[in-house]
């Protein structure tokens, strides 16, 4: 699949926006990789996100799934137009330990209401890598307010 | 649906498991009903969860849904049993705005290895309650870990 | 939940709709409700949507839930307004043995561009009935093309 | 993703397997790869399993990517063992119309109890293919009667 970002500017958009979200914060989610339909973030290991010291629960997973699908159709989108999240679909396919967590979102489809997104979680440890969870994001389009 | 609990003591270990868990505490949630197979929580409107300052984001009310889901199938399991999520599916219904949001868990099936749940959430404001979301989660067993 | 329809003659337009439909005819499914956001479906066994003579496949036990959900959907719809089914989740709970299976459509929630329905099936046998299926089902809204 | 099928022989199982299931011939699928985790099947239009027709409804789209995914996760069963559909996700991302349908089905984890696929449809018409549906499958393990 191969997209045309709709506002030239979409990378700053994209990251001032989401880096912007105080749960993304908090998360500590840092950009690894954003091209038109594409964002990846990074999730550093956090004793507070996980189960029992070690695995990290469905929650954060799901959260940073959404944020990556979410970024990655924000990339496409038109300047004013903002993105809800309708609904999405988490599976955990491995226990969610690592020394950090990246999350991949793709669009799959755009219309003009409605964007679709894959997205993956890999956990890994020094340099092995390991899918662990993987969910499908649809956002619908609001009109953006413009700012004064 | 009406089930037995496998565990009469089943209360006080689901309410020592769940208000142990970090990323819970850091949400707020504190138990406002739990029976077999029935768990409800209340999480409290916080800045850090919202998009805006208003509006909470997909991801901690999938977490509020999962965390629901999740300890009323934890109500139905036997001594020693440990529980996992499987996968969550989440639909947003409305804007996620209110005072506080009641996630309620309610156990659908349960086999050996897989129990399943519906979770809705609700936004309250003053005495109004409005539906703001509903999922499906499943849960697998696991073998619980004897504490020493 | 209630709703009012915005088609007083909701009733006569909905069966002519779903009953119009090759598939669901070729499932056999018959009207056993109708009402403002609600249809309740009956879908008799027949050999050739089972696995092996006797347990129905997740595809027919899905399309069932999706014929009900989407029915509920639209009874809600104004004239000239045509849905379509945007996604659907199906989980199945218990094997899908039975002499009939009833699939029971609710919507959850209604905008302008999007119905959220739940729809659960249970298997019938005798006087017995068993839940055997739930899943959550989005329908968009499309300008229906008036007929002439 | 690579994986090792457990059972040599798995071509001619999965063949005879899935082939027998009379859904599956009604939908008319052939199989078009077959491959350790990979199956991908050519569902022909029928007016039978069409809206008005032209469009193919979401249950057949359903049906065929739960068959995609199904007979993937079976590409790597061992011998004797059976498997079910516990859950799958449809999303609809574009009108399904098109000469024929190919549906195709990844597996993306397997344990001994649950193998999770993702499943793509395509709908092609002369050299022309869009990606018209995605979804996610998990099926769960069974034992399985063995033959005399």
């Amino acid at each position: 699949m191969s997209f045309a970002p709709a506002n030239k500017n979409f990378e700053a958009v994209v990251r001032e926006l989401l880096l912007g979200m105080p749960f993304l914060q908090w998360l500590g989610l840092s950009f690894a990789h954003i091209a038109p339909g594409e964002v990846d973030f990074v999730m550093p290991l956090r004793h507070e996100i996980t189960f029992d010291g070690q695995a990290v629960q469905a929650g954060p997973i799901g959260s940073l799934l959404d944020f990556a699908a979410g970024a990655a159709a924000f990339t496409l989108a038109p300047e004013q137009e903002m993105l809800a999240t309708s609904d999405f679909t988490v599976k955990l396919l491995a226990p969610a330990i690592g020394e950090k967590f990246i999350g991949r979102g793709r669009v799959l489809s755009r219309t003009r209401s409605t964007t679709v997104c894959r997205a993956d979680v890999s956990a890994s440890k020094g340099r092995a890598e390991k899918l662990i969870a993987t969910g499908l994001v649809s956002m619908r389009a609001l009109s953006r307010p413009s700012r004064q």
